[in-house]
Order: structure tokens, then sequence, then C-alpha cells
């Protein structure tokens, strides 16, 4: 990864500003002869799109992206994508008092501290802004991965809110589109938005965690050593604004399981494939991927833009507090969902890439 | 990330097997002119090391250390720096059994998807003994360290095994090295010595949460988007064998909290600087460093090479029972523990190096 | 190098196509608080513009260069700089007949053959317009330097044109702004005048040699093995469309001279400071800068796009003949003497940051 | 390209010094399942080691290769390939003298302006024996190239010694293997062996072109901008101590021609594929192979250690003369010659993986 590029064979180069003419993303490495155009990127999009419903940010942008290169009648030519989305709400507004000031939980201080000048409107190259640029990317990574893998699928979904966790006996796949929270519980899903009003009335946020699911990943892609499939899958996620922990399969849980609770058995399968009985591993064994589910949590913290004061500096070094007042999600995990699949989608779109690379198409073992 | 190197400036290639004649750490673009010998490392490799008490793999491994090339009298003259540790015992055992059968957990079954050939003598390169060579590459970066950043100090520790996590109110840190567990509650430790004892005893083994923290970071070092602190952090922790889950500060706990109880308040110090009231952040925000102690912590999987039958298949696709016999760790997070601050050393040298080519040394804004 | 950007820490990625809207440079890793504006970019572009005069294409490109991101206020800010170049002259013209043949020394045939899908307007990728976003991006490198090395000068001129090369002795970097050729010897750019319009007129086209000086570059930038400043260099200019040959001070001459000739004898100077009593080295020795000029040439074979008739074939496998009409430079070697500084500037400015990362500040060996 | 490594997915990285214990390459990326063994790289070593005839080094080194890594049972694992070579002639002496004084012509001065330390017994890593490593290298590219692709043959030899070419008249394939040049005009070859053995009793040296040409390479490798084949080719050959020219096809000789006279014909073969009539592209077309031979040529210039006292400095700001003793090479360019072998198989062999990593195998657009 690159200060704004990741992946290694399908890179991704992410560029603008919040409140610049534009942003975008450049996709480079990108198989050609692939089918694309802006109709099939803009759905994604709308998904991530502020001001959806009452519990997000109601700062509207369009988010139309355009393709200026890269495409030639409809299908990729293997040379850079370039993916534009103009800024076009962009409120004029005075940004010297906040350009002063410090926010708590906020990039400006590092930012200011790195390299001595920052952008202050709306939160410049650190605005949560920049991942509509990301979800456009993952949208071509999709385009591939239909034609590459066409048995793959990638669902993201909240499975926690605050203090409240959804219940899985509950989970349903066909709940996740039908409530605002992406949430595969419907029951929990009422109970989030009472619990986000309330907050929201105190002029206060909250965290989640995202769990993103891919189905009918193949067997063998990633790498053992640095190159992990599990590595990769937990830096993209990393770089998602505001996220503060990654896991794969039990994660962090694991380290209470013994070994034997933890050890996914193998069995061989009526149709002559193995066949696991449990998915502790996130379909992930040794950094390469097991042809299970591949399952990857991240937490998000809460937004740190509150109304409810916080103690602060200038950057004269005086001290002050703080209320950010604006536009802004009380929970912006909701918002992180297409965010995380993008990610997933470009992290494996890569390695498989990588894997052809390295090992050709068809090969590897087989089992039985 | 390469297949089988990370870091961007300072990169660090590690190679070998667990039974070949040699494994090592290739590090590139150190710093010339830093004091470095063979005793400088080997500390950190003898703390690592199997068989330093009943609760690690009786394996024994000298872990010596020599250097090949990049050192001239005694400094660094800034070429490849050549770390090749011999393997010595390598027991001869016959191979052919285990070289049919898919351990449970292991990457031998992935390997072996992925390229359709697997060297099964201890696990090959997934073995746990290239982390080896990563902690001698560790101990070339704190050398470095030293030189450019004399304050900065990295200390790993154990906070949890199994359910057991240590009691915070006890937190010593003159503990750590008084118990074989790194643990910073001594009381704790004892009790982690009475659980393993009994999981030994039915042939099962347990995770574990690591946290390492650096204090003395400068503030600045990473950068806004795919180039974080934590999402570095996060690749190079996950990276290690057996890894689940990555956290910084507040980690998945993060999503639990408001943003009021979130926020990490500033105020200024008395010595004209800005002081943080508490640290969720983990000592990073935006990806940048804040000046704070940077925290991280990750989920250990229990081992999986266990005494207790689990059911797996062969290579020629028929279901069988695995018992792992052999000489491992009940509890493979206790050496993981000089492995993530290894990582941790690398992962800041090489943010520093990245730091200082684009801003220069001592940029940067002021506060106050 | 990646597909589509190159630089290591100053790294540039360019996109877009001759014929589609736009095309640009995205360049990430650019220190912070330079100053940088549209206005100190459009020069360089207009020294590369087609239709300049009567030895150039006709073709009309405003060549206005947009900064879309990465500069707040007059200065960088150390995020990505996009800069994009509308593309205005695209006559719309039937492209039918030139899809389906291959135009001998053109790059249709590999790009088919790689890709199996072709973008035939003007070259697609493949178009020499790509160029400019090279020198947009030369720009930005250039303002950088001028704050990192205020000494630092880059000229490009042209030493050959067909069989006819410049006389050294007449060589005076006055006149090189002074006609068409960027020649730096006045009598010769007559000359070559009157060459042009004879090949012109036959419907042919010529080869040139370009020569670009680097004067006031630091010594010590560079590294000894694969990121020599010469092999950076020789990398650079062979991506530009065209070039055939590189060369680094005596270049491929130095195969005819003795050590004894070619040995630079360095003796101290009056300030104190080793001084070289010859360059055939090109101002590099070991891949690292001797603090001497800088001296790269390149070879750009003659224009592929000529109106003689040359024997083809066509996608279908049949026989045919080509006549290349249209707006074509008769000497592309022309323009590419902006291309060549502009990749200069790239390459020296990424090396510097390199260096600082590797070194620091100021640091190296005294001499005396 | 990095500090030390080249390649991007078939990945070498070099270490060692001259008169170190040991030097070596590590290979990553590696496609698994190759046929591979010490004695299968030894006969490449062989041909670039020194003293194999009296116009070469009378160092006498063993270069023999030991695999540490990455082969089990005879075949490679995907894992990183460890190629040792143990330094066995390294003759004591006093280096102190040496150690003051920089040599025109040699890396010992940049490298001290650079680094501030240098190692100067035998010129480091700056010396030639940093090749060795390269060759090896280059053995097991040639071993996956051999299994990639059938048809490919790469061969190298010396068109040119001083001012001295070869007639292309008497060019005889069979004539490369049968003279201490690699000259594949058997009669310059014996007027080489008077030049030269006239030089070293002078105590002069002279330089060299060496040709490389790759047969049986398949059209595709390579991409249009920045990872064209022809810069791939350039940096690796620019890598090579002492070049200081490549050219590709044509090379500096393109500037020199007419557009008629340059461009390579086309027409249907009775093979129903398309034949080219000439190869001034050198089998590069927009920075991808044509299937037409790939040839590349680089200038090495006169070895700078020679008897002939020459004007320098030392360290301390003195004037001196050199004169330098040894057992040197009076035509380095001689045992260059293996080396670019081995850099035209290391990168075809590279491209190759990145070729099919973004198109796949068996992709591409068909001609008839």
């Amino acid at each position: 990864m690159s200060y704004n590029s990741f992946g290694h064979l399908f890179r991704v180069m992410t560029w603008g500003e919040s409140h610049g003419p534009a942003l975008g993303a450049t996709v480079d490495g990108c198989p050609p002869g692939i089918a694309l155009s802006a109709e099939d990127l803009q759905p994604w999009l709308d998904a991530r799109k502020p001001g959806q419903n009452r519990f997000t940010t109601q700062r509207r942008e369009a988010d139309e992206v355009e393709i200026l290169s890269g495409v030639y009648e409809g299908k990729t030519t293997g040379t850079p994508i370039q993916l534009m989305i103009r800024n076009t709400d962009q409120r004029s507004k005075d940004y010297s008092e906040i350009a002063r000031t410090f926010r708590p939980g906020h990039a400006d201080i590092t930012y200011w501290q790195k390299y001595g000048i920052r952008d202050p409107r709306g939160g410049g190259r650190s605005s949560a802004r920049e991942t509509a640029a990301r979800v456009a990317a993952g949208g071509v990574a999709r385009q591939v991965l239909a034609a590459l893998a066409p048995g793959l699928s990638i669902t993201g979904y909240m499975v926690q809110m605050g203090r409240r966790a959804i219940d899985r006996a509950r989970f349903d796949w066909d709940a996740i589109g039908t409530n605002p929270f992406w949430c595969p519980d419907a029951k929990t899903a009422e109970l989030w938005a009472s619990d986000l009003d309330a907050l929201r009335k105190d002029g206060n946020s909250v965290g989640a965690v995202i769990e993103v699911v891919a189905r009918g990943v193949p067997a063998g892609l990633g790498a053992p050593i640095y190159a992990k499939l599990d590595s990769e899958l937990a830096a993209a996620m990393m770089t998602i604004n505001a996220v503060k922990g990654v896991e794969i399969g039990a994660g962090m849980g694991a380290a209470a399981l013994t070994g034997v609770e933890n050890a996914d058995e193998i069995v061989m399968g009526h149709d002559g494939r193995p066949v696991f009985k449990s998915n502790h591993a996130g379909g992930i064994l040794g950094g390469i991927s097991t042809g299970q589910d591949v399952v990857v949590r991240f937490a998000v913290k809460p937004t740190s833009s509150i109304l409810t004061p916080r103690r602060s500096v200038t950057i004269d070094g005086q001290d002050t507090e703080v209320v950010t007042k604006g536009r802004h999600d009380p929970c912006v995990g909701i918002r992180a969902v297409p965010v995380g699949e993008a990610m997933m989608a470009c992290v494996l779109l890569d390695q498989m890439l990588m894997h052809r690379a390295q090992v050709g198409e068809g090969q590897g073992g087989r089992i039985g």
C-alpha cells in the first residue's frame, strides 16, 4: 500500500478532498474486455450516498460517477479507469474558526502536526467522503469478479450498534436490504432505530460492528507470509475511516477458545470435495482461502463530530471547548457497510490476479 | 507488502523453512552508520526461542543469528543486511504419513490447494519458526530507532489467555519480565500457569491476546488514506501465524462506546504541549500518530497441533482422524509477544523513514 | 514502476486516452507546503503543445491543466494532486477502417495481441498525447525542486535530427529557446528546417536524439544496485513514446574508449571541493550522483505515421497497404524535449526524497 | 525496483559484499512445481566465473551456489529461494590506504558522499561480484521459462570491443561459445585477442558492446505506459556495473533513419501468422512484444581499475595519483555477457507472470 493507493495488481488510487471540485479513483491493472459503464457502478454509490434516510447525514451529494478513461465501446481496455465524482453540495461557509481549533477524535490535529498545513473544509482529505471513490472502484472490481468468478458474492451488514448486537438466531439474509442499517435481524433493526433517535436527541453518537462475508471464494487465494489474505483484508478494512479493529472468523474471540473448540474439522462431502464442519478460521488458513465463506468484521468508532461540548485546544495553544455542528452521521458505521464490501471486492480480485500470476489458471493440488 | 517482504523503505524479506538448512531475513533500506552486531540481536532471539520454560515447545534451537552482509567495522553501510539462522534441531523423522493428511487448523490443506506441492516437514514455510527471522529484523529496527528516536520504547505483554484476562488495576510494567507469560499482572500469571498445566494434561491448547505498546512515538507518523499507521500495524500483526484479530486503542470495544465516551479530550499541558486526557484512539488519529502511546492488541488462536483426535481428510479424499504429536506450544501466544514487538519496531521505523522522505526532518505544524 | 505509474515516493500515475473526454496525471507523495497553481504548470504544457510551429502536428489542443485536488490556498497539502487536461480537438471521424488494420511501427498490433481489444481513436492510450500529463506532473516536480534544491536546473535540447548532428563547438545555451527545434546550435537548426521541409514534402519522417542535462544536482542521489540513478533515468526515458535508446554521459560511445581516456580525473578545487576534469560518467558513478551535471541522451525513432504506403495486414489476416493520413509530427523528437525534461525532474525529485528517507538531510561523507 | 531488488512478481533481491563471508540472491514469487537444483544453476555461474581465461581477472572464486530454501524434493514450492555463494578468495590485505583515496571512475567517492561510510574491501557492495547473484537468479528464471515458454531461448554475445565491431556478415551463432569473448564472428575474436593483449601490456583497459537476443518470446509481454517491456529491459541492463547505454532494436541509430526506412513492414506468412519484414523495433512496439526476436544492446565502459596513474583526491581533500593494482578484468564487458542474459531471463519471466495476471492464459487478440 502506498500513500493513496492500494492493491498490488488491481491497484486503486483515490484522490480529492471533501470540498474540492471533485474526487475520484483511478483503477490500474484492470483486466481487459470486461463490460463496464457508469450505470454498473451507480447502484453501489447510491447505497453509500448520504441522506438516504433519517439516520445518515443530510448533506445532499448526487455522487454521480463519470468514467473518463479506460473503457471503449462499453468494455475495459486494460488501461487506467478514471472514476470522477463531482462535489456538488459544498456549502460555502466560514472555516476560519474551525481552522484554528482541533476537534477531539478528528484527524485535524495529527494532519497539522505532520504536514504543517491543512485543508479545514469538511475534513479535507480525511473526510469520509473519500470512501465514495472506493465504492466506485469496488464496483469495477465486482464487474471483473462477475466475469472471473461467477459464483462469488459479497455481502456486508451491521451486527452491532453500541452495546446492542444482533441475535444470530434471527439472522436473515433477506432482511439486510429492508432496513436503514443493513441489519440481518429485523427485530434488532427496530431497536437500533429507537436507540439512535435517542442518541441524536442527546447530541451524541455511537459505534458499530460491520461484518462482510464473501461466499464462493475459490480455495488458494493469498500467500503464506506477508501477502496473507487475512493481512490484506485487515489492512484494507483498517484504512476505512474510524475503524479501530478487524477480525477474521472467530477474531478476538479466538483467544478464549481451546484448540479442541477451535479446530474446524474436515470431512469428505457427498460431492467428493472436503467440507469443513465449522468456520472459526473465517475461510482462511495460513493466509490462504479454504473455499469456505471469507468472514471479516470491523469495528467503527462513534462519530467524533458531536453536539456535546468537548475540551480541546487551538492551534495557538489555547484551551477551548468544541461543539461540532453540521450535518453528521450519528453512526458512521451504517454507511461503512458498502465501503467494507467494496474493499472486500478489491482485495479478492487483486488476490485472484496475484494467484493466476504465480500459479496459473486451474492449477493447484486436488483432494481425492 | 509483497509475498515474503514487508515495509516500504525499511524492507524486510524473510526466507527459509522449518526444516531446511537455514532461514533468515534480508533487511533492505537500513540507514547507514548505525552500530550493529550479532550480539545486539541475540537477546531478542533468545526471548522468542523455544524451550525457555515448560510452557513452550521443547524443540531445542540455538537460534543464533549470523550477519552475512551490510555491516562493516560494526556499523551498517546502507546495503542489505543478511541475517541467517541455521536450523539445528531438525529431527529426522518419517513425514510420509503426515504428507498425505491435512491437519485441521493448519495451512497444509490450503498450501496444497494453492500450489499443488508442499513441504510437510514441520509445516515448511508456514511454520512459526519463520518468526525468528522477523525478530532478528526487528532487532535491527530497534538499533536504528535507538539512534533516530532515542525516547522510543516498545513493550509487548499478554493480557488474556483463554477466558482469563489480566486485571488492569494490577498492571505492573516490572512484572512483565518475571513470569513465563510476559504478563504484567503477577497474580494472573500464576493462574495461567495452572490453567495451562491442566490444558496440556488434556492434550488441548488455548488462545491468547497480546498487547504491544510503543511509548515516545513522535507525532506525525503515518498518512491519511492507505498508508495509515493503524492499517500498516494491522497488516503487520495479522501476518503473524495464528493471529485472527487486531485492535488499535479501544479496538472492537469502540463499537460499544458513544461519541461522548470515546472523545479523547485535549488540554494544554504545563510544558506548553497538548495533552490527551484519554487514549481510546490508541495513539492514532486519521491514520497518523498523535504522540500518545501507540497501543495495538492482537488475538492468537489456540495451537492447532493438539493431542485430542480431530476429524480430517487425506490427500486422496479419505476421511481420517488426526492427532498431532510432536513438540508443540500449548499456547503459541506466549512466543508471539516478542514477534509482535518486532513487527511494531519495523513498522514504526519504516513510517519514520517515509515521514522524513515526504516532509523532511523537524517539519510539521506547531501547536502553541 | 507499475503499469501506469512511476516513481517510488514522488509517484505519478497517468490516465486517459487521446480521444476520451480528458486525460491527466495523479501525483502522490508530493511534499506539503509547496507553492503550486495551474499557472505554474501551464508554461511547460505550452512548450509541449502541438501546433506551435510548422514542424509539429496541426492538431489544436488547448492543453489547459486543471488542478482538482491536493492544493489549498495555493499550497500543496501532501495529498494527491489531480491534474486534468480536457481533450478538445477530437475530430469525429470514422475509425472503422483503421480499427481493422495495423499500422507498421505502431502499438496497435501489439495492443491487440495482448488485450484482444483496442481503442483505435488516435492511438488510444498509446498516443503521445499521454505525455501532456507527464509534462504537467514534471511541472509539479519542478516546483518542489525549486524549494528543496534551489540551484538545480534542467534543460533539454535536440542534438541530432536524422543523420545531421549539432556541432558541439557552436553549443550555445541561449540558442535553445530561439528555434523550433530546441537546438543549441543555431546554424544546425537552420539546416534541420530545410531537411524537415524536404521530408514532409516526401511524406516521410525522421528520428532525433535529445539530450537532457541537470545542473546543480547534489552528490549522493541514487543507490548502488537496482535503484541506481542511471537505471531510474533509463527506465523513465525509455517509457517515452518512440524512444529506442538511452545513454548516460559517454553512453554507447564508452565502448570505444580505453580506461585511460574514460577516467574522469579528480582534483581539489579552489573552494576546497573536489572537481572532476571531465564527465564521461554523465554525473553518475556506481549509480549515485557525483555532483557533476547529470547528462542523459535518448534516441527517438522517426514518426511511424507517414504518407508513404507501407505493407501491413488486417485483423482478419489480409495483406494490405497502409498510408497514415492525419495530422502527425514529421519528427516527434521535437516535442519529446519537454517530455524528457519532465521525466528528469520527476526522477530527480523522487531520488531526493528516497535519499533523505534513508540517510536524512545534510548527511553523507565530507571530502576535505 | 527497490534499492536491492528488481522485478514485480518474479522478484530478485541480491545481498552481500565482495569480501564478506557470502553473497546471494533471494528469489521471491517463483511459480511452484518447477524442477530446480544447484546443478541446474552452476553452469551459468561457471560462465561468469573469473579466471576462465587470460582475458579475465585471475581472482579465483569457486562461485558455487547453494540453495538454502524454497525447493523440496527437487521442485520449487512457491516460497523464497535463497541462493547463497560463499566468498572464498578474499586475500587478506591492507585496505587502509585505498580506504582514504577515491579511484577515478569508481563508486567509492559517491558511496562515501551519500552514506558517509564505506566498505573499501574490493569495492564492497559496488563490486561486480554482485552479478554472480544475478546470474544465479537468472538461472532460476530460465528453469521457469523452460516450463512456461518452451520455445524461448536467450543468447548474449559481444559485438564490439573498443573501436572494433564485429562484421555482421560473418555472424555465426555457433561461434559464440568457441572463443573467450562470446563473439559470434570468429575472425574479429582473434583481432580482439591481440587488441586486448596490447592494452594489458599498457596497463590500460577497454569498453565493449554486448547484445542479448531472446528468440521465441510470445507476443503480448509488456504494457503500454510505464511497464513497457523496453523500459523494464533498459532499467535492468542499466543496473549492471559499468553500463552507460542501452538500446532496443535500431537503438540510438533509429535517430538517423527516416520513417520509410524504419517501418517494419508486415505480411501474412505461409502459416497464417503475420511476419515482419525487418526488426528495427527490436521485437517491441508500444512497449509490448511483437513475437519477433527481442534485441537489446548495452555498452560497458572500460574497466576503471587500471595500472596507468590517474589524478584523484583523498578523503582528507589532498590531491593524489591513483594506480589500481590487483586482479582486474581488462575488459569487464566479457563477463557482462552472462549477466545480460540473466537480466533478460528475469525480466521476461516477470513480464510473463504480469501478463497472465492481467489477461490470463491464452488470451489476447487473434490475427486472421
